[in-house]
């Protein structure tokens, strides 16, 4: 399979109706954000890096990728910096719980039997779990069968290898990665125009409570908005994150939805 | 202004506030729609029309474009052959609306006072214009300055002077214009590579009563899906018509948005 | 069928349910509005002149008129003048939905299968569009069969003969119909107490953008709070347009909802 | 004042403007239902006796009537029968609170500082009071000063003295009213056409638990749909019935709004 | 059966599951609020009554007990004083909607078939009444089995004969009961620690007129913030008055809910 | 401070009102859920742990401790094992969220400015934020000032050395304590006579995927609900991690809440 389109955003209705007939087509759909990531990186990363994470799976396992959503959930500040902060854009949970519900309801109506969300901003994940879940009670309620469903982060399919490889010193989590080695090195290996490496600011991890406090005070959020520094990341980084994430949902997805 | 990056998803934080801080930027925000387009056209075409007429006109006024909605209402069998139809995806009108409101509210705490949504799927404007009227409400209510507002679709910019010209034997009328040869025409201009003119389906145009019955009567909506035929669409009339259009928006955003 | 009463509303519950207890009766909503019509018109032109058609014609095809929805959507500058005029009362869009979706729900709860919305005031279409589709979805979750609905605005049925008769210099279009000849002629044949051609503003059309502004500019609206003048307005046209619409309306509701 | 128009919805918007502009104007909004009244009454008994009610009052102290609402609350067994009827419209509890939340923003932004709903329809009042609570909320935190506004069911007025007289052998009480002596008796005085004593069910009272049990037991609704007997009624006793309430109100009204 | 724990938040799941398997199982859901009840009863007084009422008669009839819903609708002044007090806590009807109707849906999931509102405040009904309301209606239109539910107020089984033993000079209504000697002497019966006879404020009844008033005017509620004196309550009051609403209540749930 | 009350539900509102009328009272609102914690503990145990680490902590810093949510979101298979299973009742993300908000709206109308709210359900915590979140924003918008809230989940605070001494062979994360050791340890000391050792299921760990399939597969849920074992939970451990929470907590609320 050369070449073949996978994006339905740009398939045609009839190319698309094919490609879903037999009711055995996986859609991936990736779910970003609009937030900042720093003074190296765009607003849309999330969506970017949750699209290609999408796209290079459904290659590896002959799916189909669905639009993508970036009306994420509001930026927290012990995951993404805080809302607060100019260049992030926050949707209520209402409205991405609602998203995700609808995407759901069409795909159903459409025949697309195997869904799979690729979730590449944190704040949204429980909110995707809502949205997934009301979408199901509406299609069971409804009389029909609900299709199956999965909900993923794509980092949480990072190895343990690849971490021990990438962060020699000791990893930091993922919950300080806003905008860190992870993401900036995918971003370097897949959209280098869109990294400003010399833009990095390299400052120290944030150290954040266990808690959340509100009003967010801002100055719990380093300055460049993201929450551990950039400094380091590099394409090849890039490349290994990227293969160990895209094997590991490759193989989730095909043994959950039953890929021949 | 040579290569100035307009669209502020690809924008990082620091750049897209320098861009807004004198509270004079302004931004046009894309909306679209995902919706099948006959046999010749990709799903996104709503989506990447509005962003194309978008990014043009910012260039031509200094403006931004600001993240492009795809998530448009439900397709109309007299606007866009129905919803029914495998390919178009219709969100509920609460969600359009929430869409707009939550975006006009994000970029008036950002502080941008200009803001211009663009349309480019017939079905949104209804639902659009509750989404701004209830953001200005939610604004004034909390002591704030509303920020200035226009709403528009952009084909309501083709002049009568390039509607003569490129329909000669005649206007059909917008209402019918859905995969036809408006949209093809500019679409071949821009993304000549996602249009493919050999499998247009050169059906005559659909004859649509005066009401809208439920259920659909799909055999109203012609096989092809698109209202009138793309036969004869041609880059060149894609430039004639992007010219009007752009114009058209240009001077109308200049003049409502105090450009200096 | 001599003086047989066809509102329901005036109905006692056991006419009524004999009335409908065939499952063939045609049931039909009038939706106005509450909203300014210039001095010379009640705040409820737009409610009257649904009902009035909507009874006219169930009288001409043996059908029932539905209670008058009065609570509609917000006027807006293009179509009715505006909100922010005083005398104008707009009900959000989630409310307009909503009441359409309850009355197809009850009438369907009835056992009512034929229904027809006529629409008097422009800005509630698409709205009203929502409510249907959304209770055509609810009823068939459930599992039962939907009702046939029909959703049209009165004036799209005067004919080009009609109009070019009336209009002899020109047909201004029914965007700034509002408070003008159409609608001030209906009602001087059937409410000609509450008209008051004395007071009728002879003030050029509107001249409106295509295109709608936030915050709206009063001054864009003429002083009567009318699009175009009545003058010139008589019942004798009154009666002209009504034969039209009524002519046209029973012709396709006797077409569509398979009236023997 | 002689044949002053009360009736807001036959005013014109200058007419009505003038009405409201020193801000001293009080408006009374008549809300009713579309409920089966049994055999002998019209569905829109609720909605006619609000609105005559409220209507003999403005006249009484110089006020206004504003629209009346019909789409009211569900019909509850031990006061209407119950929804289950076919001929009764239910309109759930968010919708009744919208409707009225709505009108008293609007009334509000028109400058009425003096508002009384005006209920007819038993099962409304914990959903209008409901809208009003919340319009105040509303126009609190919007920093506005909020109206002064009265809720009240017309029949709480009806003095101990008039129900003496009229129920000589006792009084069942308000709950078993629905389609009883009083609303019949006042509608034999005001819309005599629409009354047919001559189908009067003469069944025995009600006699409902002190709870409410779902799914709804139809047999314990009597017959006719009323929860008492209409035998009896007649237009003097709705002359008497219409004094005491118009009195009571006006005083309240009078008292509470501090009319001059 | 002794010593059994009715009380459903104090089960194990498993020994839950083993009291419901057979579908013949009662549950009663108490309903009280957060709300002020004088100087001289705590908050939780309606919370602590409703659960104990329904405790009581859960062991007569061989019942279960839910959790106690203590999120009730806003006080209203008529009839608890006011929510402007300091120290009630008011929910939003959309929100007592809700719960009730996500409690109906989550027993119906589990395979209670019987279920019993118990409300202990009386602005509740009316919402508890919408929320099971439209449980049933998203139950039956999922095609299931709706369950048996019934919805009552505790006081509304006080018998005439204990209302004429225990008010002697007569009854003033429940209406101004708030904080008075049915719920301080049922108190003192059940949680005497909690009630403070001595910090009782003997003010004369609240006298309120036959509306409400918006905004509330303070001074219409006695300074103790309870309608009536709670002066003359004893425990043994409180046992005559538990007996007879435990009776009756548990005679209509035999009686409504086919118990063996 | 000996026999304080420290819950606010057991004061009488003239103490409350006392307790906080200086601005400086902290309320710390526990937050749980009703949901299955294998054969061993009560269907209340998140609610119960909530409100007493609460409680212990108040005692400790001097605050009040507010109504226990007990109403939260539903079980999720890798947190709590799935709100398929009978015995946990599930509420939507919307309900979790507007208790939260309305919470802090009405604490802040009686003039509370410190909150705390003390989860002890793993998946309330993005609801919790939501509600806040919309909180803050609605107080805001209307002018005022915001309080000061801290969002917690109790687990958060038992620090390394503790767990390092409970679990010598090797902490598996609180994502599988669901019903575990933490749980079980604390609810013997606080309420040993819920706690039944005898039945507990001693089964290895659940090893769940890292994603969320829909719909779900019961059989990854170990069959006693739980996701670890209980065995080897002792009052001791309790007390252990009691003290842990509480003293975190209660430094965490010193410092961010200003207490002198």
């Amino acid at each position: 399979m050369v070449n073949k389109e996978v994006n339905i955003t740009r398939l045609d209705a009839f190319s698309y109706r094919e490609a879903i007939k037999d009711g055995e087509a996986i859609v991936l759909i990736p779910v970003g954000a609009l937030e900042q990531h720093g003074p190296h990186m765009p607003l849309y990363t999330d969506a970017m890096l949750s699209t290609k994470m999408a796209e290079l799976t459904a290659e590896n396992i002959d799916a189909l990728v669905g639009p993508t959503i970036w009306t994420g959930y509001k930026s927290q500040q012990r995951s993404g910096g805080g809302n607060h902060i100019i260049g992030s854009f926050g949707f209520d949970a209402s409205h991405v719980i609602e998203t995700c519900r609808t995407l759901v309801r069409e795909f159903h109506r459409h025949g697309v039997k195997k869904i799979g969300f690729i979730n590449g901003h944190y704040e949204n994940y429980q909110f995707l779990y809502e949205g997934v879940d009301l979408a199901m009670r509406d299609i069971a309620h409804s009389g029909e069968t609900t299709p199956t469903i999965l909900l993923l982060s794509y980092w949480d399919f990072v190895t343990d290898e690849t971490i021990a490889e990438l962060y020699p010193d000791g990893f930091p989590g993922w919950d300080v990665e806003h905008g860190g080695v992870m993401e900036t090195s995918i971003m370097l290996e897949y959209y280098p125009d869109l990294v400003h490496m010399d833009k990095v600011m390299d400052l120290p991890a944030a150290e954040l409570p266990p808690f959340d406090a509100f009003p967010v005070d801002p100055s719990r959020t380093p300055e460049s908005g993201c929450l551990s520094s950039a400094a380091g990341s590099t394409a090849e980084k890039g490349r290994l994150l990227t293969k160990s994430v895209v094997d590991g949902m490759s193989q989730a997805l095909r043994e959950q939805l039953s890929v021949q």
